[in-house]
Formats: C-alpha cells, structure tokens, sequence
C-alpha cells in the first residue's frame, strides 16, 4: 500500500464519483459500498471468496519521484471485458454486475453494456453462476435477478422488444435481497435460494 | 477503447516492464503474455471463461480534455488483494497466480507474497481450484503446480523451512504444462489432469 497527499480520495473513480450523491438509508452507501461491505463480511467469516475488479487502465507514463514511489501520470480508463465482480462460494463460480436506478416500475436496458451480457453468456456456457443485483433505489428494494432471464431480455430488445424490464418481472422473478444490520446487503441468502433453484 | 497518442505502449506497467526482456524460445513472449493468448483461444473455443484481473490503480486526479475523454493525471499502484487470474471452467472456480525464474536447480520464494498466499488458502477452503503456473524459462519448463502444496512450503519457510521450492518437487509433483504450436502455453490439459487427481 502506498501513503496518499493528505486530502486525497483514493476510492475516487468515474464509477463512484456518478454515484456518490445516492444515499441508502441509515448508511449512506452507495450499490457499490454496500457490495464490498457484504463481500468484506464473507471473506471475514469464511462464507465466500468474491472481489470486486479492479477498474482496467491503461498506463502511458510513470515518474519516480523517489525510489520508493512510483507516480502514474498519464493512463486512460479502457472498457472492461468482463462484469465486476466474481468469486467462488462452495466450489461454485460465480460472476454478477450490479445495477440501480432511481426508477420505480422499470430497470432501463441502458444501465448494461454488451460487453457484460457477451461475458455472462460465456460464464452460463462454462457451468458458471451469473446473475445481477439490481436496485430500486426509491424503493430501497434489491434483487438477485439471473443472467438467464436478463440475456433473453437483452437478446429480444436488441430485435426491436422492450428498452427495459419491468419492476414486475425483476421482483417475481429474481430473489430478493433481505436488509441487515451487518452487512446491510446481505445477498448471500439470495444467491443460495438461487443456487437451490439451479438445483446445484 | 481509447486512442493512445502514437509512440505508447499501452500495456506498459511496473510487471511487463520487468519482464520485457525475457523470452520464450520462437514467439518471444514473457509468461503474462503466454497465458493470455491461452486464454483468448480458450475463451474463443468455449473451453474456459478466464481472465487476468487489471491492476489496481488508485486515481487521485482526472483532467477532461474534451467532453469524451478523461486523462488520469495522477495515480499510484496499489497492493492487489488477490492473485492476478481467475475464471471458471466447467462449473469449477479456478484461480492461480504465475512465476517464472531463471534458476534451473530451485523457485525462490521470494517471488511469491503473502497476500496471493492468504488469497489462495481463502480459495481452497471455500471449495475452489488453486495453483501457480511456474515457469523454468532455462530449462523452457512449465508446471501447473497446487497452491495446496505450495501453502505448506511457505508456512514452513515462515517457521525457518527453505526459502525456496526444489525443481525436483516442482517437476516431480506438479502437473507439466505441453508446449503447443496454438496456444504456445496450452495449460489447460495440466488443468485437466489436476482436476482428475483432485478427483472433481
């Protein structure tokens, strides 16, 4: 770990510089915090090994102020090939992205990008476990929704169906997530109502 | 995907510059690069789905050139909490770090660290595939060798044990890796034997 220039915000991305004025309850996370608060919790109590990606960037320049510090000054963002988080719970492999919107009877399609339903149907094809989580930030609700169902979607607007999915769909068929004290999102009993339903 | 100004090398960073010199008999490539153009043809047949995580970067300051560019401008590398591969074949988690020495006679553990150590056991206990892909690029040997064993040589290197793994245990109880004409580093078949003898 390197030490930070006092007032700097190491968390700083575009990803959380966009989400940084969303607010959940008591808390005050973002979808994004409360993912790695949870993520955090399992690896503590040995549940699940699942990290979020590190955001992909590309260097162009590096400086070396002292021998021991190395200062990137020139990198670009590059688009991810995958979604961005993954891991493994009981031998399982599993992979999801995670999605929210401010919305109350739908989950607009543009909140996901090609790149991660082209990786979620390989994972599928590889005996993987994929899904998302997804937020109704207004109505402080979440699902754990399969990739499944989500590609057919996806596939079916990309032939002219829906732009979205409706709040109907996502709560009768994904599996919802129940707050908690600690973690607050605590998906890991959906993910196993999931993995039961997989029959897996 | 960005446009780098002509001249950059986009894929530079502090582990492909230390390893840019180093080659691999005919097609010239370090180890990183071998096993992500296995990965690109495993992923392009449909035979396994994994990828090499980025490097974590922590950003600290973004100029906006113009409205559809963000230029980093200040950054550091951060420790990684993981190994650097991950993905899924078959169902099974898989996960696995790689090294390379030119020694011919030992793997200096040096090369190793603890947190891929921590992040293995975590791995292994919650029912996922281990490894460590080590090359002898003298001897232009490859191993897929189990992060099982390998945990028990570092633990014991921490009491006072060797603070290196012989060749004779890496070639006598590892699982060696065939050179290929497509992909050069064809890993998979190792894989294959090893999940055989894990008997999954």
């Amino acid at each position: 770990m390197i030490n930070y220039p006092s007032g700097v915000n190491p968390k700083r991305s575009p990803k959380t510089q966009a989400s940084k004025n969303v607010s959940y309850g008591k808390r005050g996370m973002g979808l994004e915090e409360l993912i790695n608060e949870a993520n955090s919790y399992y690896l503590s109590k040995h549940l699940a090994v699942i990290h979020k990606k590190p955001t992909p960037i590309t260097v162009v320049h590096v400086d070396y102020p002292d021998r021991s510090m190395a200062k990137i000054t020139e990198a670009y963002y590059v688009q991810p090939s995958t979604t961005d988080y993954n891991g493994v719970l009981d031998g399982h492999y599993i992979d999801f992205d995670a999605k929210e919107t401010k919305n109350k009877t739908n989950m607009p399609l543009k909140n996901f990008h090609q790149h991660q339903i082209t990786h979620l149907k390989n994972v599928l094809e590889n005996g993987g476990i994929g899904f998302f989580i997804l937020g109704f930030t207004t109505r402080s609700e979440f699902y754990l929704f399969p990739a499944s169902i989500l590609i057919k979607i996806w596939d079916e607007a990309l032939r002219g169906g829906e732009k979205s999915v409706p709040y109907s769909i996502i709560s009768q068929q994904g599996f919802q997530i129940n707050s908690k004290m600690i973690p607050s999102l605590d998906y890991l009993p959906a993910l196993k109502r999931f993995l039961k339903y997989l029959n897996v």
